[in-house]
C-alpha cells in the first residue's frame, strides 16, 4: 500500500531547515562540514546537494505546537533539538554498527573517518542544548530539561540494543522495551515537547508524549519489517539487510516468543556464518511462522493506541488531523 | 622540583565524588560500569578500587564559588557537570587516539569494545546537563547555558587538534589558539561558572575566567613537556610519547616557528616511520633548541597572568590563596 506524504512534512521541514542550517554554520569548519554533509546539504567537498531526511521528529514538534493552541514556529526550536539529537545517534549508530552507507550515500565515518565522526556527533550533541537555552524563558528551560531525560532514554535504548547482540534469545517484551527506550522516548519528546513550548498544560502533553511513544513503537515495527523484506531501491539497504546483521528486531522477536522448530533454527541461523542462503532461510522461516504479519499487527495496534491518546485531549482539531494523518503514513508505508 | 598537593584537590574531591557517583548510578546498567571503570571507581567486573584522577576541574568549580563568598558546596554542580563533560571526551579521544592505556589501565574501549565506549561517552555528555537541569533558578540555568558554550569550544578544539594531525608544521599561535578551546575553556567553565552558581557579578565572573583560561595553557605546556621527558612511572604513559603520536605540542610549534636546521629535520622526523632512535633524536633536538625551557618560560608566563586576572577582583581572600596555591601546583608538577 502507497500512501501520499503528508502536507506537513514539507510544511515542517520549509520551518525547521533554516533554523537547523545556521544552528549547524555556527560550529568549527571541520565539523561543520561532516554535519552538513551527515545532514545531506552538501556533498564531501561541500557543494551543495538537494536531500535529507523524511523529518518526522520536526513534522511532530512544529504539530505539537499547533495541537497545543500556539504557531507551527513555537515548535521550531524543538524541532532543530531533537533533529540534531536523531542526527548524533545516527552518525555514533553508524559507527557501532559498521554502515559503510546511509540513503545511498557513504555515512560519514566511511568517508571521513571514525575521530571526524565521533566529534561531529559530540558537537550536534551540545548544539542541541545550545540551541534551546539560547533565549531565555521557563518553557525553554523546561524543554531543555526534557531533552536530557529523552535523549538518555535513547542511549539507553542503544545499549540494550547492543546488549542483545550477545544474546541467542530476545523476547518481544524486551524488544519493544528496548525500542521504547532508543525510538520512542525521542518522538515522545518532539511532539510533548513542541507542545510545551506552546504554553500546553500537563495532560495535554502526557496524552502527546503517549502518542508520541506509540508512533514510535509502530514505526520501529514498520521499519523491521522493512529492514527484512523491504525493497532495497526503497531503503537503501541490502534485501535481508536487518539478518545479516543478525538484528534481533520485532519479527525475530515474535518468531523466538513463538518457540518450536521454527525458534530453534532461527538461533542455529542466528548463530553462525551469515551466508545469502541463510538470509533466504531466515526470512522465510519468519514469514511461515507469521511473523511478518503479527508484527504489521503490533504496529496497527500501536497506532490505534497512538490515536486514542490524541482523542483522550481537546486538541486544536486541524492539527488533531494531521497528527492521525502522519501516524497512518508512518504506519502504511511499502510493506 | 616537587610539591606538596593542595589541600583543596582532596576538599573538593570529598564534596564532588558523592555527587558525582549518585549522577553516575542514574545510568544504565552497561553505561554505567563503564563509566564507573572508566572514572577509576571499579574494576572491569564492577568490584570497587581506589583512586580517579586528579581533580583539578572539580577543585576550580568550588573555589570558584567560595571565592566569590558561597560555600564550597554551591560550586559542586559545576563540579560534577565539567567532570562528566572531560571524562566523556577523555573516552572519545582515548578511541580517536588509539590509546589503549590511562593510568596504567587499559582504556574503555580497549576493554569493552568502541562502540560500548562511544555511548557512555554520550551518556556522560547528557548526563551533565541533566546535573545542571535538575533543580530550577536562573543560576543554574545560566550554567548549563555556559556548559553548552565551554563543550562546543573543548569539542572545536579537538578539532583543530586532529586537523594538525595532517600538517607539516603548525605555529605556537595556532597550537595555543587550539589549547585555549581544548583545554582553557574547560578550567575557565569550571571556576567562572562556580562563582556564577554563588552569584558572582559580571566583572568578577570574566576575571576567574580569564585566570582558568591561562591556568589550561599553563597546564597544557607542562602537560606537553611531561609527553616528551615525563618520567613513564609517573606519566602512566611511555618516554616520549607524544613524539610517538607525533603531536604538534607546545614545544614542537616552538621548535618549528624557530625554523633552521633544528626545524627541518623535525618535520622529516615526524613525516618518517616511528621509531625508537627517530624518537630519542627529535626530544634531543627539541632539547638542544631549547623547545623545552621555552615551554616551560611559557607556562610560568601564563601563570603570572592567571593571578594578575584574580589580583584584578576583589575576592575571598583565602580561596584566592588556594587559586594561587593550585596554579603553581599545576605549573610546578614534575619536570
Amino acid at each position: 500500500m502507497t500512501m501520499t506524504t503528508p502536507d506537513v512534512l514539507g510544511r515542517a521541514r520549509d520551518l525547521f531547515e533554516p533554523a537547523a542550517r545556521q544552528a549547524v554554520a555556527s560550529l568549527f569548519s571541520d565539523l561543520r562540514l561532516a554535519a552538513e554533509y551527515h545532514f545531506g546539504w552538501v556533498d564531501a567537498d561541500g557543494r551543495p546537494t538537494p536531500g535529507g531526511g523524511k523529518g518526522i521528529r520536526p513534522a511532530l514538534a512544529v504539530l505539537g505546537a499547533e495541537a497545543a493552541g500556539g504557531s507551527a514556529a513555537d515548535g521550531v526550536p524543538v524541532a532543530v533539538a531533537v533533529e540534531l539529537i536523531h542526527n548524533f545517534s545516527l552518525l555514533h549508530d553508524d559507527i557501532i554498527d559498521d554502515d559503510r552507507e546511509r540513503r545511498h550515500r557513504p555515512t560519514v565515518w566511511a568517508l571521513f573517518g571514525v575521530g571526524d565522526a565521533i566529534i561531529a556527533g559530540d558537537a550536534l550533541q551540545t548544539l542541541a542544548f545550545e540551541v534551546l537555552l539560547a533565549e531565555p524563558g521557563p518553557r525553554r528551560v523546561d524543554a531543555a530539561r526534557r531533552l536530557g531525560r529523552a535523549t538518555q532514554d535513547m542511549i539507553t535504548g542503544q545499549a540494550m540494543d547492543m546488549a542483545f547482540d550477545g544474546r541467542d534469545l530476545v523476547s518481544l517484551r524486551e524488544c519493544e522495551e528496548m525500542e521504547g527506550y532508543k525510538t520512542g522516548a525521542l518522538l515522545a519528546y518532539s511532539v510533548g515537547t513542541g507542545a510545551v513550548l506552546a504554553g500546553a498544560d500537563s495532560p495535554t502533553v502526557t496524552s502527546l508524549e503517549r502518542y508520541g511513544h506509540h508512533l514510535g513503537l509502530a514505526f520501529q515495527a514498520v521499519d523491521d519489517v522493512l529492514g527484512i523484506w523491504g525493497d532495497p531501491e526503497v531503503t537503501g539497504k541490502p534485501a535481508g539487510n536487518d539478518l545479516r546483521e543478525r538484528k534481533k528486531s520485532v519479527p525475530v522477536a515474535i518468531a523466538m516468543d513463538g518457540g518450536g522448530v521454527a525458534a530453534t533454527r532461527l538461533v542455529e541461523l542466528f548463530a553462525a556464518d551469515v551466508t545469502d542462503a541463510g538470509v533466504t532461510e531466515a526470512a522465510a522461516l519468519l514469514q511461515a511462522a507469521g511473523a511478518r504479519e503479527a508484527t504489521i499487527e503490533l504496529a496497527r495496534g500501536h497506532l490505534g493506541t497512538a490515536l486514542d491518546a490524541l482523542a483522550a485531549v481537546d486538541l486544536v482539531a486541524s492539527a488533531q488531523l494531521e497528527l492521525e494523518e502522519l501516524a497512518r503514513f508512518v504506519v502504511e508505508r511499502q510493506h
